[in-house]
């Protein structure tokens, strides 16, 4: 079957996906339903859309074409186009397959990632393959398989050198900027890492967003090569080279839905790595009610498994599991991160926690690959540190990826707006609610505006009394302070100490305060 | 937080849903993603919309409005709209956690319902949801608010009569025609039916199809009473009235994916039986390669659990398990389907099935019921067909319905346009395969050409010739007879008997044949 049609151009972009719409007779009369899958052609091009009924736009014997249509064939208003209807594509059956809680092979795990990164699966289908992984679990076997499709379906960046060490924060933590500590203490030892990451979703900043205050981060393949050639490290966003570029097009079906499905985040974290030729990584898995992870016990699974499916892929890993109930230091956003790290670097006063963390971490690395000896690891990254040897490096990197290696910590701009929220009645934090302090520090900018963000002027622990400073909002305008500061009017970011944890009632069961 | 933006026109519609395009620079400083939602308000009129980003079509500081939108708020090109950010509706929250295994309570299945209806959902959300419900199951209590909140989402017939008789058959199986025989014995005996059918989705005809050649279906609410007060019965199209109605959405998820969802399957047809008010239902499960119930077993549990929850919801079910391996009656398609019934109505030679599956099951309910006794069901439906009441029942319904009472067998348009196949080789039929004779059909312009469709010569267990008529596909237009023709070139329909019907292998473990 091969049918003529008649042009209506639809001069929108159907945001990069490929849409065309019948008139609802010609549906009828061709037997097609919205969502159909539609191979349109014309002259010696052709490309497979998604079918959307209508009987408003285009009258019968007209196909109305969206703009990544219309441009991939280079048709115009009026111009006859042939379409032939076309199955489904296989990877259909083998979503089908793991919904049915079958093991999927590898061949098929490959069809369903390259169906996605080609487009011709549905919203409707992609989610469901990531409800099904995240409720059916995946095996090892389809981990691994899922890891290498996702290698599969990007760049990747060859260092040609016998050791690439990495590391990875399982994020949700805000001001958990150890990286900008570890990169330049590892590259300062000589050993070579290419650090990818990205910017915030949820969080007030990423790590991305950080060193995008200190250094342009969207370096493309060229430019990373270059920077790790000449400094040993590179801190860059991920997002701007297309390594494990399906892992993208996953994370927009699971955000939504808040899905957090350990396979895909397993698959997510290694393809990552290998893509940059990673042969030795530390893990960093917080617990916590802020954090992707809950439980010690779903902690250590995750962390049994990391390091199981990293040797069949060839990467060393170890894991540390760290307290994620609270934020890591005093600073949240770009720019206010940003300064405290520098301040780190200069000697200056700052909240120690990055910077303790930082180095735990870096010992770790330098010991797993032979450069200290065991137990000697945090000695030798704070000799490096303390040395100004790593403040180098970090100026080097500065310098290579294009920003001013001379940047001092009261050189960064942060927001000129302030609020400063005072405590209401006095007690000790029993804990700072992270969710609280990203929203309010998201309302106030973060991390779009890079000057926005929250200073704390508390920990968790401490007594407080009635009026004392909590924390300072900054923002770079009335606007958004004043939404920061109504969010914040209504949701405390700090619970004090009760004498009440968990409450039960007959008819709702368990009520969980905490 | 509320920010004022210019409208740009979009004049096209998003398919009844409301969307709405901002420029990537306003989404990243609104802090807005894609399929984010969105309040747009304009006077006193106000929309929930998703959010698409763009930096094509619309500038800084515009809003592009679909249709859908631009009605709802009665803007045009150049207006200023407030925009505000909303949160997810909480129905986001209960689908996570029927992903993460738990029990819904009653209301959290009413607000998903409601949130479905209403288009506050992403196509990503509902799959999800129905992905979950598919892999998690549903207990009895979550199933009966599912019914009870689809029932809700639409209308209700209310008949006003103590006892309100229905059937439905769990379909897939092409020709199962036993409606238009049921209806007429039941009613002429004295019982109401107000009968709600589909339309096909995937086979050659649904009820409704058939029923249309005779007499209109598409009736309202108003004329489906009247029909009723008059007849005892009717036979119309579900889809015109909207009875059940959130059952169209959840169907337009589930049926790309080909997921057959038990929980589902059982709120989708208890809420339209609930919606017409029956208290006692007889469902027909048909068990077989081609059919939604692939073994005795499963459709043992289902008829078990229909009887369980049935109880529940205040109807009294009987389900019987029948054969769905090959297609009842020899014609497949509206025109051909309905020729064969009314030509068992005029006492003409016809293949029998259909004929003695609906007086089974018309005994069945009229026993349920106590109109004939235990054993006697049968022998009352057949005495009820063979004196002509139930003929004249159907005349009655057919011209309630706005048909013509005096239409006869001969009278049917069947396509022009025929091909005949015959067996290439000689042999006994082992079995019809159904999907091969359902796209055939299909191909051949059925159910859209209802003169299209296919008459079957052989039947399962026939021995047959080569050269011997197979059968006769029918057509209106030469195109779809050849697509048709060509098909069945390809896939062979009958399936003849052999010595090996499962085939083991090392590589690629059991290969099953038949």
């Amino acid at each position: 079957m091969r049918y003529d049609f008649k042009v209506k151009s639809i001069d929108i972009s159907a945001q990069g996906k490929y849409i065309i719409a019948f008139h609802e007779d010609d549906a009828a009369d061709l037997d097609v339903s919205r969502d159909d899958r539609i191979k349109v052609k014309f002259k010696r091009k052709e490309v497979t859309c998604t079918a959307n009924i209508t009987n408003t736009f285009v009258k019968k014997g007209q196909i109305g074409l969206f703009k990544e249509v219309k441009d991939v064939l280079n048709v115009k208003n009026g111009d006859i186009v042939k379409i032939e209807p076309v199955e489904k594509p296989e990877s259909v059956r083998y979503i089908k397959k793991k919904i049915d809680g079958y093991e999927l092979k590898e061949k098929e795990i490959h069809s369903i990632i390259n169906d996605i990164m080609e487009d011709n699966l549905t919203d409707i289908e992609t989610a469901a393959f990531i409800t099904a992984t995240s409720i059916r679990g995946m095996s090892d076997r389809e981990i691994i398989a899922l890891t290498r499709a996702i290698v599969k379906s990007g760049d990747t960046i060859r260092l040609k050198k016998k050791i690439v060490v990495d590391k990875h924060s399982i994020g949700g933590v805000p001001g958990n900027r150890t990286t900008l500590i570890i990169v330049p203490v590892i590259a300062a030892a000589g050993l070579t890492i290419a650090k990818t990451s990205s910017r915030s979703i949820t969080s007030p900043a990423g790590t991305a967003d950080t060193m995008e205050v200190l250094a342009p981060v969207a370096l493309n393949k060229r430019q990373i090569l270059e920077t790790v050639r000449k400094c040993n490290a590179c801190i860059v966003w991920g997002g701007a080279v297309s390594l494990a570029a399906a892992d993208d097009k996953i994370i927009r079906i699971e955000h939504p839905l808040k899905i957090d499905s350990k396979p895909n985040l397993i698959s997510s974290i290694l393809a990552k790595k290998k893509a940059v030729g990673a042969t030795h990584c530390l893990i960093d898995i917080s617990v916590g009610h802020g954090a992707k992870v809950r439980t010690r016990k779903e902690a250590e699974d995750l962390a049994r498994k990391f390091i199981r499916i990293g040797k069949q892929l060839g990467i060393k890993i170890h894991c540390i599991i760290t307290p994620g109930f609270d934020p890591v230091g005093d600073a949240m956003g770009p720019a206010l991160e940003a300064r405290e790290i520098l301040r780190l670097y200069e000697g200056k006063p700052a909240n120690p926690e990055v910077l303790e963390k930082g180095l735990t971490m870096a010992g770790i690395l330098l010991e797993m690959v032979g450069k200290a000896k065991k137990g000697k690891g945090y000695e030798m990254a704070r000799g490096i540190f303390e040395s100004g040897k790593a403040y180098k490096k970090l100026k080097q990197i500065i310098k290579a990826q294009g920003g001013d290696p001379n940047i001092k910590s009261d050189d960064i701009n942060v927001g000129s707006y302030r609020y400063v929220l005072k405590a209401g009645r006095q007690g000790r934090i029993h804990y700072m609610n992270t969710a609280v302090l990203s929203t309010a520090a998201r309302l106030a900018g973060a991390p779009h505006n890079k000057g926005a963000g929250i200073m704390l002027h508390v920990e968790k622990g401490d007594k407080i009394k009635r009026g004392q400073k909590i924390l300072t909002v900054y923002a770079e305008s009335r606007r958004k302070l004043e939404a920061a500061k109504q969010f914040l009017k209504k949701n405390s970011p700090i619970e004090l100490t009760r004498i009440v944890l968990e409450e039960f009632d007959e008819d709702k069961g368990l009520i969980v305060y905490t």
